[in-house]
């Protein structure tokens, strides 16, 4: 059993350099049987969203849910610089989705390797002969990207997903000739099978691979050239959810793509159709978009989930063509978070078919106080100062009812969310009648977009009005982050910002809508889950009960034991 | 034959107005034998593209080349309002594809029906029966839009494009029971049988029809579902052309969304693949989209060219999310032009496959003078003042030579047009290595974008580096329109933007390039197409030569005749 280092001198040695290159864990002091601690205070730090403790993160990995409801979230990361380089596994869990409670590194890179994006598994039967005493053993099978090639590896956690052992026979699926541009498998039960779905990125084919051990994989099929192709696919998933209305689950195949996305960089994209094991046969041609915004991608779904419940989405809330660059690194030492959770499943009722739904997960662990509800707006406004919530995270709702058929119906929803120090601000709104367009605006931000060529200011998308005559408007909005829902999720956007002054006043206007049509507003106040955490100096340390913690005791038996 | 009228006190009547009514062009004194005379010497005013003489213009309509290589050009047009509705067919000619000459408005809308978009074709072979007397008769087909529903009517010239008479019996191509989603007919020639695409608009099917006389079509299949599906499909266009490096021609399906581009709003896709007289197939399940801006929507491809010859391509540049308020119509009366005429083949020499590749059609009759040449910019810059270039209508080459492979290749190439008045600027650049990012701001342009929640202000795509080691990079800046065009238009965008000061300087820069890369630059002012064809007045009366011009007395005599 290594020594607990807890030594962060040298953490900050490749900061801001293009890309640094691979570099020895052991040689620059990140702990290997504790938590990397973080601060978790700066003025652009999310509060109920998930970012690592420093330093930088990219995909979300090998997300799964264990038999005692714990989630586990791993994350592309590398703990010795503010850009991408030097990729572990990262880890955190929670019960909630909301508190995240960060873990030690799950899965460390080493001299001349980094471990990439992938997935992990329950292995109930103990398929994998990992297990024979255990029916909570976790496989994690990721991308081994060295500077010659991509090969698919796998190891094993006998402590439920805390620690792992590469397997001695690794790799468990590498191309001939060798190829850097094969990637991100995501693993999935089928029956009584594994199946994989995997990117060979700039061939743009998500290749689908079975296995009956996880060790020994064949393929088996290739779905290629759909939808936006961009300049690489990455990231695919493969998942079963269930249909609005329905008693059915079905299919989505989901890849995300970049460089190359329209709005520029990164997005993910998805396919909803049938899947048997060894094929998927998507429902049309359409090529879907997740999100409106240009801040999610390499989405993963959760393992573990059976395809009755929803499923829950986490992204990675960024974009490539900015993600190194913006500043909470320089100033606060970390860059990227996670998209909220999203609970998600698929509808057949808007215009374009087959959509996912996706609305954020159940927010009512983490609410604090009321901060506003009006349920007669009508044609005005409320203006709300936050600026003593110490979180200055909120959740808001709107709901329009009575809206007349689109021919007729007219009038404006918006809403800003504002500066009182610098009048910088983030605003989105929708159009009643017509095409029915939603916008979101962080052109009024001061701290970055102004000097980065990529950092679109606004984004949009057309919300047909139901036939109910209803619309809703929900957010969450945490500091540097703002996601959206429409309509529950039938469309939603993440966008980030990076204001110069903190934003701690929100307002919410109406205006020249139809008579009788009624708004009402709802604002709470979120809590702060990680100030929560964080120590008498200020620091989250994470999880460092060493041997306190019942899994992780288990964790070290079992290492001894091996 | 109607006096010719010349009254305009009215014309001012609908503008700013949401959304007009259709109104007789007849009592708002719209000329009916002669052009809408307009004045062309707004600041900003294309000078090289075409826009309409005054008010609305959105797609274009029905282009051909005829026999005499005359470029016909209609599109919709609003002649009251700089608002859509009162939808018509606008005409203008062409020897060259930019210097455009007005023609009286061709097919009228009446009191309860506009004309919608649509197509023409030289009935060389008389099979509708409405030329027995020659080989250039020309039939448009269009979408009549009224309260209740959409059809497709033809109408027939004997003056090769001037003036048309509806056919008697339309409508030709209606569903039963009716719809108000069925529009944009596209006909062109395949063996001995005309062929339409169509938009089932918010079905997203584009119905493939077929006739022997452009009077009966007979339903032959459908193309559905494919790509990005946005709100509505309009517009398809369904051509034949050259493949790069092969003798080969081969065909492409292109299809517009509006509302629900990924940027908002209005976006052009195309799908290659096959096409046997009654079905297109497209070559895989990709979604391809035409140009990485937000202002290229309902492009045409001209009718009547070779398939082994480029064809060409021709888009309305603007967007339906802003396409009416922008600040044109109020302060000079007219909104939207056309994107540059562009000449495209396919290439499947990219990473992603199949490709149009796009430059601008022969820019060589509309030279003035070369503005600055450097063939060895190197690391450097130059700064170019055209505040006396008549026109500010700017083409621009920069070729990069000698870029090492991405792995090593590093620098940007950078260009601004900039206002010595207000300090507003538009710049593009060009990262070298990594993504190799391409993008394109009007972020610092403050007539409209700051108002508008639309008005995305970057668009930005990945251009992979060449193996040959080189990189090309042109544009034509014109006022209020920037179209640029990389690597010989393997990607290519167009770009409006609203200065408050004149655009009257241009900076080219290099920087950080490897050793042994060279640059070079050239820079040539254009012709203003338009102050060439201004009355003392100002004013461009468009073709009045009222009797003087052959094709019009023929127009006369034959109109006389029937």
């Amino acid at each position: 059993m290594m020594f607990c280092t807890l030594l962060f001198a040298a953490i900050a040695v490749a900061q801001n350099s293009s890309m640094p290159t691979s570099t020895s864990v052991y040689d620059i002091g990140v702990p290997t049987e504790a938590p990397v601690p973080g601060l978790y205070n700066g003025a652009w730090r999310p509060q109920v969203h998930f970012s690592p403790p420093r330093n930088f993160m990219n995909d979300p990995n090998g997300c799964f849910r264990d038999d005692n409801g714990t989630w586990h979230l791993y994350y592309q990361y590398n703990p010795t610089a503010t850009v991408a380089g030097n990729q572990h596994w990262g880890h955190a869990t929670s019960q909630d989705l909301y508190t995240w409670e960060n873990q030690e590194i799950a899965i460390y890179a080493t001299e001349d390797s980094q471990i990439f994006s992938g997935s992990a598994v329950i292995d109930v039967n103990n398929t994998s002969g990992f297990f024979p005493n255990q029916t909570n053993g976790v496989v994690a099978i990721y991308t081994l990207n060295t500077e010659y090639e991509q090969v698919q590896e796998i190891a094993y956690s006998y402590d439920g997903g805390y620690t792992f052992v590469k397997y001695a026979d690794n790799p468990v699926l590498a191309l001939d000739p060798s190829s850097n541009q094969f990637r991100d498998p995501k693993v999935i039960r089928y029956g009584d099978s594994w199946a994989m779905v995997l990117a060979y990125a700039q061939e743009f084919v998500v290749g689908i691979f079975t296995s009956p051990d996880l060790k020994n994989w064949t393929h088996a099929s290739n779905f290629s050239h759909h939808g936006l192709l961009g300049l690489q696919y990455e990231c695919p998933n493969l998942v079963q959810m269930p249909v609005e209305g329905s008693d059915e689950a079905m299919w989505v195949l989901a890849i995300s793509i970049n460089p190359g996305a329209p709005l520029g960089g990164s997005i993910t994209q998805y396919f909803p159709g049938d899947f048997n094991g060894t094929h998927f046969t998507p429902v049309d041609g359409a090529a879907r978009i997740a999100d409106f915004g240009k801040d999610n991608y390499a989405g993963q779904f959760f393992y573990g989930l059976p395809e009755t419940e929803e499923q829950v989405f986490i992204a990675w809330a960024s974009n490539w063509e900015y993600s190194q660059q913006v500043p909470t690194g320089e100033s606060e030492g970390w860059r990227s978070s996670m998209s909220a959770p999203r609970r998600t499943h698929l509808a057949n009722v808007t215009r374009t078919g087959w959509d996912i739904v996706s609305a954020p997960y159940d927010l009512s662990p983490i609410y604090s106080s009321p901060l506003a509800i009006n349920s007669s707006l009508g044609n005005g406004s409320i203006l709300l100062d936050y600026s003593t919530l110490p979180s200055r995270a909120i959740y808001f709702q709107v709901n329009v009812s009575s809206i007349p058929n689109n021919t007729y119906s007219k009038g404006t929803l918006n809403f800003t969310f504002s500066s009182s120090s610098t009048r910088e601000s983030v605003s989105g709104g929708f159009y009643f009648g017509g095409d029915n367009p939603f916008w979101l605006s962080r052109a009024k931000v001061l701290g970055f977009g102004e000097t980065n060529p990529f950092f679109t200011d606004k984004f949009s998308v057309g919300n047909p009005i139901n036939a109910n005559g209803m619309f809703m408007l929900e957010g969450v909005m945490d500091r540097s982050i703002l996601e959206v829902f429409l309509d529950g999720g039938r469309n939603s956007a993440t966008m980030t910002f990076f204001p110069l002054g903190e934003l701690d006043t929100m307002e919410v206007r109406a205006g020249g809508l139809n008579e009788h049509v009624t708004v009402s507003v709802a604002v709470w106040g979120l809590q702060s889950t990680w100030q929560n955490q964080a120590s008498e100096d200020g620091v989250v340390y994470g999880n460092v009960t060493s041997g306190g913690n019942p899994t992780q005791a288990t964790k070290r038996d079992m290492r001894v034991h091996n």
